[in-house]
């Protein structure tokens, strides 16, 4: 194990095939979950009811999928993104197995891809992350690509690329985790609120959640520390305060989980994520900004008898109502996410 | 079970014993606790220090009975309270069982009765809710009735009322849970702080609580995040801009939290909470108000040989400290809450 | 035991020897160690994992220390510093065990010394506290002085000093709670990711920690309503507006934390704290300001073959990055907190 340099890393310092073992490992408790809840208003009952959770065949309620990946993300931050200019994308993200409180999770992370940007003074860094519990089980693995600064500028001019630069369009939901083999599905209905199975859902079609949730400092500081991710762009305002924002900004994994917690009027049943195929942060989100979001089914496929993945495209929106009767013409600039993932949905039962 | 309508019920969508059984059953963690002591500042012993709670005879801590209620209260928004223009009053509230960490709550609201405001554009809505444990053992039930918009308006004039639209003044404490057995009674002291027993309460006693506690947006968003309360008032703020208040509502519950939680020093002893006999959000709070909290004492019952109830009106005044030499004058237009309620006092013992 | 008189105790209630059992005994739960993280950012993992806490001999992840001194500290106020003007310093802190979850604190204070102001309105009153565990163990003894109004105020003029008023400059390392005996040191450089051992601090060698943190006033409020702290200068703005700040004041063991928690970045291997020697709030912090951390080590001592003691004193600065090129200019007028004390850290393994 190298040393990281004072400062952190920089794009001359990373070399394709080299392994990071992140620091800190991290157990989990009820009190993460709790917070969890409190930060993001999640109402999924597979998180928050052991008795629905172990009526679809899991032995206790798994942690929130987006809690285990702020955690696994936090880690990785100090050794790939503490000199990040942006998070480009993410991509061949896949859940692998469900983790409970008590488990102890820590994260390695490969360099897959080098490509210095034309300007000579930045360069992209495409990593693959994964995530595993104290029994060494990748319960998590996934790509994204960070603009990283150079230590030191080069002259300006076409960069050769080194690696693996480009990933799969979407993930296959046969890579994820295994649908419940044995679930008592009678309890859906009553637990989530929702009639609105696999089979309702079709391709094109369009839910707009009804509810916004506004962000305020204290809650992403909270969020971002808890999940012990150190990117200093979400917690020092001195710093901040000579930055073209002017502000902290707010962990794009915070929005990601406030537009999946009010999604669940509208799709409660979407009940676990199996990938994340895919996306952006498309602008900045600021203390004081209303999230809104809506989804759009775009495929699905058959699990097994009980259970159907969806693959759903989720745009997230701030201070726009999609109720608005102006918000096509308003979406695009107010747009802050645009993320392609599946999901887990339970199908019809008698 | 009827699915509910896009845009939630409305005055015409409700029947008399219409029956609701709310989803996501959520399962009580220490991590809830802990948040709730973080929200409210609460030091009753019986809720933080599992020891002191066993020598009571409880097997352990049991939940704040507050927690639970906001808890319970929380389900019922998206069917009962979605659309509503107020919380008009609560009534026969009793406090059935202790809840502990790891007990799954779940509700159920029957309509009582229904009454259309002669605006022909709101009604109100009486409903029962029952909060059940997983054994389905009801844990907590109460009255409250709501002003809810009419989906289309009809003509004014007076609308008759159905179903059941009055209630009882007062909980008879025999209605609630009973008082512990065998508890060893010598550790109150130490532990509470407070040589103020049940004898030394009398009507008409007024007891200022001498400190105040200034709320901020993120401590009521969390709560009710926490509480999975779905109120669209206390979270969107861009919805909220267009409101008469244009900015976000504290959540009444955590008002009462608040007075209560302000109220342990001065009455330590009032252990826990039997019933709340009716109440009233006075006036809105605001981020940034200061809420202080006095108790009246209006009636008490030896309840067994350890310990008594007394019936107390809990008064919350908003930016006007209770200590303050024009308290009198001021008090109406600070005032904030009216909260009749039944607490579990110990006794003198030797 | 004699009742707190209403409005708290004065200098003159107070008189050498005497003993205060505070109230409100405290069981630790997950749920406090999951909101000490997320209001602090630590990343220590000996207290966020069980399996390195464990490789280090214990038989679970310890509380963090300055979480158990928060929260017996929060036990003091009523008693001790209810009416105090300022918290004038500490001394002879020591860490006598570890405190785990389930563990239930209580806190006792003897007075020790009283010095009446020559203003005639102040006196300052020298106490001692000790935290225990439910087994009647102390886990935590300190002495702190604090500045505190006459109920009446008398003549001015010199008044001589009762009872202990001087206290020894450090804490001998062999008086705090001896250093594991069996750990598997194996684990420390994966789990803290540094490699800095106890041999490679000297005396004289400054680390200037590279990240700040915002304080919000939800942050704060939040933290010292965990701790149960209820002084009034933290939670009551419309108290505060009257006062020489205008605002409300963060509780100072608050600023400790937080650089704490930022000195992982460069100290990661403090895994504990033995013994605060001294301590001072030089200015007080508000909402808003960023905090950021530099460490001095001064002394060190072997412990055993595996761990040894380092002595430190923490700087913290607001709004004043050490990085800055005016830092030496402008650190005394930015400077928060010196902190003296003494940490155990693991030595060079093979």
């Amino acid at each position: 194990m190298t040393m990281r340099p004072a400062g952190g890393y920089f794009f001359e310092d990373y070399q394709v095939g080299q392994v990071f073992d992140h620091a800190v490992p991290r157990t989990i408790t009820h009190g993460d979950t709790a917070l969890y809840q409190a930060l993001t208003g999640s109402r999924n009952p597979l998180h928050c009811s052991e008795p629905f959770a172990q009526a679809l065949g899991f032995p206790a309620a798994p942690v929130d999928d987006l809690l285990v990946f702020h955690i696994a993300f936090g880690k990785t931050v100090p050794d790939i993104s503490y000199n990040a200019v942006a998070n480009l994308g993410y991509a061949e993200c896949r859940f692998l197995l469900p983790v409970f409180v008590g488990d102890t999770l820590t994260a390695r992370t490969t360099v897959l891809g080098l490509k210095g940007n034309s300007n000579g003074k930045t360069g992209v860094v495409y990593v693959r992350s994964t995530c595993f519990n104290q029994h060494d089980q990748a319960v998590l693995t996934w790509v994204r690509w960070v603009m990283v600064h150079r230590r030191v500028a080069i002259g300006a001019g076409e960069h050769a690329a080194n690696g693996e630069t480009q990933f799969a369009a979407m993930v296959a939901p046969a890579h994820c985790r295994p649908a419940p083999g044995q679930a008592d599905l009678s309890a859906v209905l009553s637990a989530t609120g929702s009639a609105q199975y696999w089979e309702d859902l079709e391709a094109g079609q369009q839910i707009a959640h009804p509810a916004g949730m506004t962000l305020d400092e204290t809650d992403h500081t909270l969020a971002t520390k808890l999940y012990q991710n150190t990117a200093r762009v979400h917690f020092d305002l001195q710093h901040m305060k000579d930055s073209r924002f002017g502000k902290r900004l707010i962990y794009g994994g915070q929005v990601i989980s406030i537009c999946r917690a009010l999604a669940f009027d509208g799709l409660g049943n979407a009940l676990s994520i199996l990938a994340i195929n895919g996306g952006a942060h498309v602008n900045p989100t600021f203390a004081g900004d209303t999230l809104y979001a809506v989804h759009t089914a775009t495929e699905k496929w058959p699990l097994n008898a009980q259970f159907g993945a969806v693959r759903l495209v989720l745009d997230g929106y701030k201070n726009l109502d999609p109720a608005s009767p102006d918000f096509n013409d308003l979406a695009e600039a107010h747009q802050v996410l645009a993320l392609d993932y599946t999901v887990l949905m339970p199908r019809r039962h008698n």
